[in-house]
């Protein structure tokens, strides 16, 4: 393919939009065009590599034996109620009437549609396990959609779907599952690590996603040091192994005065001490009454933890007017001691002696606090979110954060949508049971984007092999040259012939603009082709990783690119 | 591939809710389902025909040099108020608002996003021509969605948008995409038969429908039996030559009551006349003014051609009111003589003698009419229906009226986008143009359709080989038998080596019961294994569209289906 005739539009300048490299790097790379918020056009070397995930996916789905089917975008809004979700995804659900004045939703995913097709498709044990998946548009109007491609209100999504008689059979689709994104991924060129995580608004037991570390992540991951466990920050157990006793411990509570000071951090300087020395105690409404959660100075509380414990059907903080009421001064100043409501406290605050808290009293806090002599409190929770030096489960490994993009995500889902779509079998003996069911998700256009966001340097892009838009790239020197453009096409044609796709850069440019464009594009392998060498008899061959190149005799140019080629696909196997 | 591990949901009966053979077929073969109105889900076996019709028209795309892209579904408004089609593609264009309220739209079609698109990226003669092509899901409210994947709210389309310098390269551009929809359909086994058509809505100055002539289509299209001429119907320009005088033309007009009687069939009935004697008059409202159009009893009023004639920015059917003021009669009885607004002629009435018209009176006509003695009309208009039996426009051929399914169009558009979008490119003097454009769909799903609707018996589907979604169907008699499923699983395996794909019926149903199946699904080959075949060293091989199987001896099972298998390619290349 002939650089001319394919419309690559790179760009020298970085777009303002762009906050992220990956997302810099498509669009100077030619990659992608915004249309709108959340919305982007695939240009066609962007469409190209995008094509090569999919064929990457497709691959391993199929050996994993799952059936590939295509759902529609647009759903009856009836399907959606029927699992309830049309309320509890009304936020980020598309919707729409036709001109009949039915109610219509774009699919943010396809739980409901594959399942209410199956309940009416498979009603034996016989015709168990299945796997169908889809390689499909998602819409979700997110709330601020940002980073290219990786936050958009329409992207390119994998997701399949399991059925199985059983826990037991649907723990097996899950591993093969888990099995065949650890082969995507890898095959990707993409280290993407798998950690666990909340199954949050899907339901079911238990779920890994994929994540890319990153520092432009939007997720945090805990990891042990010692690589026993990995998981989201809203998930992970941590355990806190430093002392809890500080300062003042044997002396009695003590009121101190904090004038105007309600905040950690300030309270913490005004009393020069450490952070996780005070404890914040935390108003929230639970079915809509008061509660009081303790936490040390220094940690988030983890609202999904803490939901679990409570198991409120609906919980929220407190209002300013609500915690004014109950503890008797304004917000800042609430403590556990003479608080008539409800105590949660999280599990590092156990034995904890010489603490400081609140008042319940306008600018004023109480030191010397021993939590089991000046508390009747005697139920501890991991209700806080775990953070890096920690300790992981296995009490050895210590948590280091790191921030990740989320590329893929497998679900246990267990009987939620089969119970309310009443997908069931008939088993051996004609009894009827709801199928138990997994879910499996890609963010196709985003592993993309992820890719370029884990590889590229100063100059671009650094394509993996499997999914560069092409493998390799001729830059002809000069192209008025007709032995240079011949020799490029004649190399060209030979690698097209083994199944290698080669773009060659016949503008009328200067050298180091085409090398600069070469870089930006990222190729794995850059073939020169000019005058001088062809003089000498050769070319000069540089993988886009290396930062020389090596001269080649002309007659072996084909032959040894093949061979690299081939290392190239040999390290992505 | 084995039939018990791909889903293939075969139905005995036909459904209810399916009109026509192809849809019929599509649901009883398992290759949709119907999620809601207008909205179908591919199975894995109708995926796998959709994607062998996606790749032929990749093929053929690249090969004419477009390159692929990708555009979104989901639309900002403000694009497409820019061409007006906000307003004129209302009733078709789904309408969304995001939770920041911003007003979007599901793209029915794709010209405001891809020129937008190319004003941004190509400004120089040198970047000239370009053609940009996706396969994308389309979205359109259709009034009245029907016949499966015929007509849908959602479906597949591949768009093509082609820009030139000039309205000659830009008729090369349209030539390409013309002989590639040619080779396109051809490859799918189609016959679809290029049509002149009208280009409506989209604007721009000639197109061209591909049309899969059927008795179930949706359009009517006029070929002339000479070959020399096919359009659609409100386009097509026909010339009567029947004689236009009739009984009585030596008469003055004369008043004749018909009591009731205003419709043009029974006014016929009750004078015992021709109804192409009688003189249709209808009145319009030209941009809002009254107008009267005359045309023979036996033709039908084109309102597109009307509308050309006119050239009124606004045309309707006059409502009873303005008729009853117009011609101080009730609805039924207008005729020309005495009528005091404009009157439009068809052509097909210059000359008529002995007519028979309304007569502006209640309950009666006037017959023996002369046109040029009773009137003074003296411009006639080609502003009917032609209709089959008129003459083509080489006066040699005569029409004859097929129906048809379109699949495929292509458009001349000249400027209408590229101005109201602002493409504009620098020539080789810096001075600006806009570009000349084509636009170029295919309804890839609905061709899928169509090819199931041309190609089919009694039985079931007769697949094309290039798109069946397996070329071979093994039938295993007796699933049971370790020695037929060996060789069945040894001939697949032979066989998906060299890339044909195979389906193994190994269920454990009855022969009759697997034979139904494999007639209903089609596939183009069909080997059959049993215990007595293979006792006699034979297995049977038969075509779908042979009547007898022959038998082949065990050892050249392989290569004699394989040549089958290349017979049937290259009847298809």
């Amino acid at each position: 393919m002939l650089w001319t005739k394919s419309h690559i539009p790179t760009l020298k300048e970085v777009p303002q939009d762009a906050e992220i490299a990956s997302h810099q790097l498509m669009l100077r790379a030619g990659l992608i065009r915004r249309l709108g918020s959340g919305l982007y056009t695939f240009l066609p070397l962007g469409f190209r590599a995008l094509r090569k995930v999919e064929a990457i996916v497709r691959d391993e789905m199929d050996r994993a034996g799952a059936l590939e089917v295509l759902m529609p975008a647009m759903h009856p809004r009836e399907i959606w109620d029927r699992s309830g979700r049309y309320e509890s995804l009304k936020n980020v659900m598309f919707r729409i009437k036709d001109r009949q004045d039915r109610e219509l939703v774009l699919g943010p995913t396809h739980e409901e549609i594959i399942t209410d097709l199956v309940a009416r498709e498979i009603n034996s044990y016989k015709q168990l396990p299945c796997n169908f998946y889809q390689i499909q548009t998602k819409f979700r109007d997110e709330i601020r959609p940002r980073f290219g491609l990786m936050r958009g209100k329409e992207f390119i999504m994998k997701d399949a779907y399991s059925f199985d008689v059983s826990s037991e059979a649907a723990d097996e689709s899950y591993a093969k599952m888990y099995q065949a994104y650890v082969n995507i991924f890898r095959r990707c060129g993409l280290h993407a690590m798998p950690v666990d995580a909340d199954t949050g608004d899907m339901g079911g037991s238990s779920s890994h996603e994929f994540m890319v570390p990153s520092d432009s992540g939007e997720d945090a991951i805990l990891e042990a040091d010692d690589g026993s466990y990995a998981a989201n920050l809203e998930r992970a157990e941590g355990y806190c192994d430093l002392p809890n006793e500080f300062p003042g411990s044997e002396n009695p509570l003590e009121e101190v005065a904090t004038p105007n000071v309600g905040k950690i951090e300030d309270v913490a300087a005004f009393l020069n001490v450490e952070k996780r020395q005070l404890v914040k105690t935390i108003l929230y409404l639970a079915d809509e009454k008061p509660v009081a959660v303790l936490l040390p100075g220094d940690r988030e509380i983890n609202e999904i933890k803490l939901g679990k414990v409570l198991k409120a059907a609906t919980l929220e903080p407190a209002d300013p007017e609500t915690i004014r009421k109950t503890t008797g001064a304004e917000v800042g100043f609430a403590g556990p001691v003479g608080l008539n409501i409800p105590l949660i406290a999280d599990r590092t605050l156990e034995g904890l002696r010489g603490g400081v808290i609140g008042a319940n009293k306008t600018d004023a806090h109480l030191r010397n606090f021993d939590l089991a002599r000046d508390s009747a409190i005697n139920e501890f929770h991991d209700i806080a979110c775990a953070k890096a030096g920690d300790l992981a489960p296995n009490r050895k490994g210590r948590f280091i954060e790191k921030r990740g993009v989320e590329v893929g995500h497998v679900f246990k889902l267990g009987t939620k949508y089969s119970v309310a779509l009443g997908a069931n079998f008939l088993d051996e003996n004609g009894k009827s049971h709801p199928m138990v069911m997994g879910c499996y998700g890609i963010g196709v256009s985003r592993t993309l984007q992820a890719i370029i966001e884990q590889s590229h340097d100063e100059n671009g892009i650094i394509w993996p092999a499997s999914v560069a838009p092409y493998t390799v790239l001729i830059t002809v020197l000069n192209p008025k040259d007709e032995a240079s453009m011949n020799e490029a096409t004649q190399l060209a044609d030979t690698l097209e012939a083994q199944g290698v796709d080669v773009l060659v850069d016949d503008r009328k440019e200067r050298p180091g603009f085409k090398f600069k464009d070469a870089d930006l594009l990222g190729f794995p392998l850059r073939v020169t082709i000019g005058e001088r060498g062809l003089a000498k008899g050769i070319v000069e061959l540089k993988p886009r990783t290396a930062s020389e190149f090596s001269e080649v005799p002309v007659q072996q140019a084909a032959e040894t690119v093949l061979d690299a080629v081939r290392e190239l696909r040999e390290g992505l196997k």
